[in-house]
């Protein structure tokens, strides 16, 4: 299945969080992965998730769509890499 | 269609593209929008929105969803409102 996974979560783990995601998906953009990921791959990915956000204060959205190709992505402007981030 | 909008835009425009958005979605998280919206609105959006955004410095990112059924949303952690980021 093809994910979107964006997080709002407290400044001391957005860190943690950037890193965890980026085990699984792709970079996109700011708070934004994204990519190709099996079931069980994802199951694993939010559980390690789990442990790190604080629940009551911290936000991970995910959309999942089972075939990527329902879904089209268009970028307006500046298409960044994740190295760039870290400039 | 259902879209979901994700934006990286320079700090003195983060209000507007914000506010802009509003006018057609509904506010997820952080720089996330999303919603259900006609072609032709979207368009509108988007041209909207070209004329805030500095293309060689900005980036809007937009999945297009053909049929809302295709895309599964799911939250891990506290789902926010709109209203709580002006508070």
């Amino acid at each position: 299945m093809y994910v979107i996974i964006t997080y709002d979560v407290g400044e001391k783990r957005v860190g943690k969080v950037c890193r965890k995601l980026k085990e699984y998906l792709t970079w996109t953009q700011n708070s934004v992965f994204e990519g190709e990921i099996s079931k069980t791959q994802l199951l694993k990915c939010l559980a390690e998730l789990e442990r790190i956000i604080i629940s009551n204060e911290d936000s991970v959205y995910f959309y999942e769509v089972n075939n990527p190709r329902h879904i089209k992505k268009k970028v307006m402007g500046v298409e960044k890499s994740f190295e760039e981030l870290f400039l």
